[in-house]
């Protein structure tokens, strides 16, 4: 990491971490002793927080603005495995198997995360069983999570694929007029989806043609929700609304 | 299950769970509490063993056989997630989450499986730390290899991936000659790579052209491994051979 450290401040880190998946449930003190433990990092755009294979000794919780992991080809090429909001903890599997970190991970944006340390985090593990029951919760979900990216990789076409991120960010309010604002920039949601930016340009155009959704800049209107989603959800094997919103 | 169960003989279920990544480390009283509520299921080529989304009871061990991990989409569409060789243990991931099975699985050739009740293993995990870590260490192993996946299906063309297939079923020998038997048969093969059977069949072609593989039938001959490795393996993050063969 190149940014700086800031100074810690303990009562913010704890509030951070007893919001996540991972604590959830655990008692007070030892999500105190994990803060404890924490620093906190700001992290430039374009910032590598660590590297494929890189032998792991810390996990982070992103605290804020975006963090993309991925994978890089020996011939130079970039997969994007995820792009991941606040709140999200990360690098933390790499506590299994073999001690390395799966992806790289970067910040997409200018960032803030806590540095924790694994030590910690395995300990932790061993002594209370909520822990491990949580992260067995949360790998569950991620395993769902690669499931249907392979499931879609599998079977939906290009246009499909954007418009199911685009039903994603809609809320589940049932509305049938959705005006939302894509959360990243069109290269990063281009190479999210596994598309080359030019398939993505052209898939968009189609879209737009086939369910008269409106794109301006980072706004788009869904005059039709349902029509979206009878264009799009029929190339998966759930139904919309999606009851796995990460 | 429509087929008929056998009568359990225990000391081999005991063996069976024995050997599985889920029990490793574990006393073997609580091994034998499993083996005591398991029951063995001989299923017919074809026989679904459960449905995605159904509500789940049970977990299994595939002790003969192959079984294919699968959804299908509204329009149809079968998206294959995995096809698992004996010794693999399946279904135990409705622990966590919703409840439900998050792929259908299904018998893509006779079988025989162990068959267990999840709330043993509930109660298992609860009362052996070890349990969960060992679940821990198999779901990142998981994630490892379905962020393998995710990665191949951005990157590598049909050829390559098809290619990568067969790297996989090498031996680690460092042999320059290999000669090879598929496991099961094309159109199974197409379907877990993601591929259509025609787009299978252009790309085996394609790669027995540029690499000099030699395909009859059900045999694969490689004549230079380190050739087809050139060939495969610039498009992915790991270097032949692989790591995490499972």
């Amino acid at each position: 990491m190149t940014a700086a450290a800031l100074k810690p401040r303990r009562t913010e880190m704890h509030a951070l971490l007893a919001r996540t998946h991972l604590c959830h449930g655990l008692p007070e003190s030892r999500i105190e002793e994990l803060a404890a433990q924490a620093a906190v990092k700001t992290l430039l755009k374009g910032c590598v927080v660590y590297s494929h294979e890189e032998e792991a000794s810390w996990f982070y919780l992103l605290a804020q603005g975006w963090v993309k992991l991925f994978r890089e080809t020996l011939d130079g090429d970039e997969a994007v495995l995820d792009i991941l909001p606040a709140g999200h903890v990360f690098g933390e599997t790499a506590l299994f198997g073999n001690g390395r970190y799966g992806a790289s991970a970067q910040a997409v944006e200018d960032a803030v995360v806590l540095v924790l340390p694994l030590t910690a985090l395995r300990r932790l593990i061993e002594e209370e069983p909520r822990l491990a029951l949580n992260m067995l919760d949360s790998m569950a979900g991620f395993r769902r999570q690669q499931e249907r990216e392979i499931e879609h990789r599998s079977l939906q076409n290009a246009p499909q694929r954007i418009g199911c991120f685009l039903l994603r960010l809609c809320d589940d309010g049932g509305r049938q007029t959705v005006t939302l604002h894509l959360p990243y920039d069109k290269t990063l949601i281009a190479a999210r989806l596994g598309m080359k930016p030019e398939t993505f340009s052209r898939a968009l155009a189609r879209l737009r043609e086939d369910t008269g959704i409106v794109v301006q800049g980072a706004t788009v209107h869904i005059g039709d929700v349902r029509r979206l989603a009878d264009y799009t959800c029929g190339a998966c094997s759930s139904t919309y609304p999606c009851e796995d919103k990460e």
